[in-house]
Order: C-alpha cells, then sequence, then structure tokens
C-alpha cells in the first residue's frame, strides 16, 4: 500500500488554512477526504484544531477539543473563526466556529496548555494483538474517499461486508496511520480520533444513514511523545455503550508503539434505521 | 438523612436564573453548592443547561453537554448567554458563556433534539451491586458543601480518609441522589454526572489541588425515562483512563433503578501533586 505522492501530504492539503486577519482563517474542503456527506468529520475537527494552533495567541499545545457537527458542509470553501476566550496562567480556552456564506456548519471548544511533569499511570490496559505487519490491511467500500487516506490493519470487528450479519458486540481493534504515511502530530491524532466506523453498522451488519453529532478528544500525550511515534501505526479500539431512540455513544483508545496511551475519545452518533 | 425543607429544593434555588432579554440570564452562586474554589462544578454544568432549556427558542430535549471551566467563579451574581447557533428539524446546537463582570468564567456547547423509536441496544452491562437499602452512606469531609447535597452509598472506591493508602484502582460505585430527595431531570441528572471526586484522590489516596477543566455528558434517556426515576437513587460508576504531567481523563455512567443507562459522562481533570 505504499503510495508516492509529491508534497504536500494529501492531509496538509486538507487541513491548509490561510489566515484572514482577527483570528478568522479561510480553508477549503478536500475531495481526497469526503464523505457520504460532506467531509470526513475527522479531517473537520483537525482543521478547526489547526485553526487555534495557528493563531498568533496560542499558549501551548491541545488538552481536550469538543467538535459538534451542527449541519453539512457543502464542497468549496469554508471559513473558520478561533477566538480566544480565556487565557490563564497555563491553560488557555477556544471558542470556534466553521461556517460557510455566514451559515455556522461547525462549533467547537477547545481547551490547550503547558504541561509539567506529575506523578503518573496508565489505568486501563492495551488490548493484546499480533504486531502490525502480522495483520492484514482491510478496506473500506470504494466510494468512502476518506478512508483511502488510512491504512486499516483490522484485528477484530472489521468493516461489515454486503454479506455481514448482526455481530455479538460493538469493538473494533485496529492498527491504523495515514497512506501515504506522515509524521504524528495534534491535528493527524485528532482525525484518526474519528477513524471508528459508526459502531451500528458493526453491530447490525449493515450500512444505514449516520453521523456524529458531538465528538471529543482528549490528548494525553504532547508534542514530543508524538513526534516519537513518527509514521507508525497506532493501536485504536472502540466501542458504543447504548443505542438508543436513533442516538447512540461510542468511546475509543489511540495507543502509540511503546504501548502509551495518546488519546481517548468520545462521540454521540444520530442513526437512522 | 431525611431533612425537611420547604421549597424551593436547594437545587432549584441554585440553577435558578432570571431572562435578561435576548438570550441572556442572570443567576447567582448558591452557598449550599459550594467546593473548595467556587461553585461545584456540576452545579454549573447545570445551570448552563437550564440556560438553554429556559431559552423561548429551544427544540426538544438535551443530546449532549460539554462544560469547559475557564476560570474561577466568584461568589455572587453571574451572567449566561445562550445561542441557538443553527437549528434543523431535529437537532439544535447551542454556545453557552458565564461570565462575571465581563469575564468569561465558563464555556459550553450543547445539542439538544428530538427522539424516534429505532432499534435499541445496551452494550455495557451495570455493576453487579448491592440494593441501595443495603449499603451504608458515607460521607465527604464536611468542609466540601456541595456534597451535603447529595446521599452517596459507596459500593467501592469510597472517599479516601486521612489514614488512605494508595488504592490499587480508579474505580469508585455508588448509590446517589439528591438529598433532600429531589425528581430525577436533566439538570439534576448533568449535576449528578459530576459527583466522581477526582479519580486521582482515590488513586493516591490523599487530596491535592484538582479541578476539571472540560466535561462532557451524553443524555441515553428522554424526559419520560428521566421522570420515571422519581426521587430514587442512580448507580453511578467512574474511572480514569490515564493520569499523566498534570492532567487525566476519567469516564463515568449513571444508571436508572430499572437498570437503565441514562447517561454516560467524560471530564479531563486538572491536578497538582
Amino acid at each position: 500500500m505504499t503510495r508516492t505522492i509529491a508534497p504536500p501530504h494529501p492531509f496538509d492539503a486538507a487541513v491548509e488554512l490561510t489566515p484572514a486577519g482577527d483570528g478568522r482563517f479561510s480553508g477549503h474542503t478536500s475531495p481526497a477526504y469526503a464523505n457520504m456527506v460532506g467531509p470526513f468529520g475527522g479531517i473537520t475537527a483537525a482543521t478547526l484544531l489547526r485553526a487555534a494552533q495557528q493563531h498568533p495567541d496560542r499558549l501551548g499545545d491541545p488538552l481536550s477539543l469538543t467538535v459538534n457537527y451542527a449541519g453539512p458542509i457543502a464542497e468549496g470553501a469554508f471559513e473558520i473563526s478561533a477566538r480566544p476566550v480565556r487565557t490563564n496562567r497555563s491553560t488557555q480556552h477556544w471558542a470556534l466556529e466553521l461556517s460557510q456564506d455566514g451559515v455556522v456548519a461547525t462549533t467547537a471548544t477547545a481547551v490547550f496548555g503547558t504541561r509539567r511533569e506529575t506523578w503518573s499511570s496508565t489505568e486501563i490496559t492495551r488490548p493484546d494483538v499480533p504486531a502490525v505487519e502480522d495483520v492484514e490491511a482491510g478496506a473500506f467500500p470504494e466510494f468512502i474517499a476518506w478512508s483511502r487516506n488510512y491504512e486499516m490493519r483490522f484485528v477484530a470487528g472489521g468493516i461489515p461486508t454486503t454479506e455481514a450479519v448482526e455481530h455479538p458486540d460493538t469493538v473494533s481493534t485496529l492498527w491504523v496511520r495515514d497512506t501515504p504515511a506522515r509524521p504524528l502530530d495534534f491535528a493527524a491524532l485528532t482525525a484518526l480520533s474519528d477513524v471508528f466506523f459508526p459502531r451500528i453498522f458493526l453491530r447490525r451488519g449493515q450500512y444505514m444513514p449516520a453521523g456524529t453529532v458531538s465528538m471529543t478528544v482528549y490528548f494525553h500525550a504532547d508534542a514530543e511523545v508524538l513526534a516519537e511515534q513518527a509514521e507508525d501505526a497506532l493501536l485504536g479500539t472502540a466501542r458504543a455503550q447504548q443505542i438508543r431512540r436513533g442516538y447512540f455513544d461510542q468511546s475509543a483508545e489511540l495507543w502509540g508503539r511503546d504501548g502509551e496511551l495518546l488519546a481517548t475519545t468520545h462521540q454521540l452518533v444520530y442513526f437512522k434505521d
């Protein structure tokens, strides 16, 4: 699955923003990251994070991000406004909005901050899985453009096929990385937090209209730890907690190559059966 | 622990807001819900939710809420601005800010919506615990005022005592309800999502400066299911995933009396050791 592509990497092209002054940034949707309707939610989340990262007043690195998918994003240009609502000594709170033609399509809040050395402990266990090279790469249906930018090697809970039946659980575990390969950073990690397809597809063994309503990412790693991951695959694992009356939640973890927990992420998803 | 108190219930007094026009509401901190510094985060979250609920343009019921604790809230008056950023056919997205003297102390986003009947499934299991009447009520240290408004019956992972040592895990499981008793609604459920004291207190067996940075609540129940809970205790269970460099995340579930999963909630917490 090695592809050679001239720079910039498609991911960097997709999240590219041009400063337009006063905390505003201009961007453009990328066909390479298109979903069935509008862009892949992960690329939208990454682009919003980038706006805060590129803001001249930015303090520290991302600690948390919540993105609310308020309405469809049409193919074409968009504008992001990034407002540092409050800056403290070690944390900074952001309000972000993505709009098209003056209509808000996505809102977000982010917390940035600096980190200090403290007592540390990982309280959950990384799934015990075969090495990345021992797991075969799977494929999403061809019509999901964004998925072609990720190499996914499913250990459990792969994409349902057309012959799929109900699955006993909602767990997917996979090795995942950008393809073509790209060094990990906060924006890439944000997008990777949304690669876990809607859990109801797996559970029911079928596709149906579904979309993320709100996604939160907690960043556990700092920039140095992310840089250490280089272009290696991350291990991701996701599951739903409850599916009820048109909505469900799903939670996931992303683990680094040496077993560090890099991010935990949660989302509420809408579906129609 | 039965107390008789004239109406309004202290919770309703604490979250009371006076409409000030144009999506603005005036409120006041309540000494009954004071924490060590400023108010209990749960009461602030509930008050922000109430602003959206009371807004004349409100559509449906809460689906998700994210609250970012940007700075301290001083004892006294505050103002909340509630802006319906986008209203679709079945969902509505809110931007909320709590400020004092023009300085933003808390930001939030919320998604409201209507629900339809669909295929449903609870994918996690409620902890197997003794009945509420078979578990003794515990007590927080006296100086934590807000905790006196909750009856907490810990099955596991109770409040550390001054003699506490390191605990092998970060799990607390408890029966919890408002005291004096109060019928459950979205605002009360929001506040209950924050009753799980910082997991590092349990893990290290000691208190230290700690505070929620960002909290998200996913509401799985509609208003009717909440009303059915009446004044009964909920079963809550919480745990941390990773503690690292001054921050940790914790996740929790709140279960109803007939075993329904009412809410799932996540937060990122700051600490200083």
